[in-house]
């Protein structure tokens, strides 16, 4: 398969393109050191990136940036911020994206464990991880031509532990690894529609 | 109690006043024919409301509008509209307006049935509920003074089955007043963080 990874170079990219580029080609698209550049709060920008890499069978996304910050200190600009790239980002990339996946192909976004157990600041990221699980659900039953989607939802990764363990007391690690498997099951399975837990 | 009422004028918003006002003080806002004129689209507008105002004891949103159209048709400006209104207008009514609201006052957002069972062309619309359910899950825990934040989530109601009926093929109907009740047990109850589901 040929497979688009949006978001190669995070602690969650890095791992999937480890587990996918064994079996198969994997092109990279992101801010910098990647092979397509793309800044996924622009429409034109993600338009410019299809047009490049032209028909994939995959599309995977784990770019994306979310305000964290208590409630009283979140106003409507820094809630922005989320909504420009991990909101829309991720839904803009299925909207201008499905005319360029291959007939049963996949779409795979992220979200994350704190739509579903809140955490103290992560209002704007919970709201975010809410809206694509829904949107996910339901163009699920949209998508043309066999084209499934999908989004992996990860608690606390064990690999960045350090810069974000203090925001999730109690919340059990998982690799990095393990992460990257349920990208795997997304992209190489027949499910559609489905929350990929990974706690 | 004096109540905020946004979107008093619609079959949801008309049936929450009657039920309402009978115990309550309330204040009506909407785009036209309000007590106070307001555009939830606009931050700006929303500010103004509350220092019109002043405080307030409850603060229901029964506006908001998204777009309706299959995925295929669905553009990022599209899905701009259901984000510009439904979504970043009730969540801005609450980011702006918590100040403005009494100890152990609350908030009362609407989503929908879309958000959980599919229908053709609500993939807008189930992306806003999506996020408005999970940032109510969250927003919960954080609000200060014992704020309480809950929504109000119906399927299609009766009193607009000849215009919507057609899109909730086997879906049944219930009445705008059993959907009142529900704001009413939002208002009035003890949760936070609750789907007050209206199936």
């Amino acid at each position: 398969m040929k497979v688009l990874l949006i978001g190669a170079n995070g602690t969650i990219g890095r791992a999937v393109r480890k587990q996918l580029e064994m079996r198969h080609e994997v092109v990279t698209a992101g801010r910098n050191e990647a092979d397509l550049l793309v800044d996924i709060t622009s429409p034109n920008s993600i338009k410019e990136m299809y047009l490049k890499i032209g028909k994939v069978d995959a599309v995977i996304c784990a770019a994306g940036a979310t305000f964290f910050g208590s409630l009283t200190e979140l106003t409507p600009e820094k809630n922005e911020q989320s909504i420009q790239s991990k909101l829309k980002g991720q839904v803009n990339l299925v909207l201008l994206g499905h005319e360029h996946v291959n007939n049963n192909g996949s779409f795979t976004l992220t979200t994350g464990i704190i739509m579903e157990e809140p955490i103290v600041g992560g209002v704007s990221a919970a709201m975010v991880g809410g809206a694509i699980k829904a949107f996910v659900e339901s163009a699920a039953f949209e998508l043309p031509r066999g084209i499934r989607i999908n989004h992996v939802s990860p608690t606390v990764i064990a690999e960045s532990i350090e810069k974000y363990g203090p925001y999730f007391p109690g919340f059990e690690p998982v690799s990095a690894y393990r992460v990257a498997k349920a990208y795997q099951k997304s992209v190489e399975g027949i499910q559609s529609g489905k929350t990929y837990r990974v706690y």
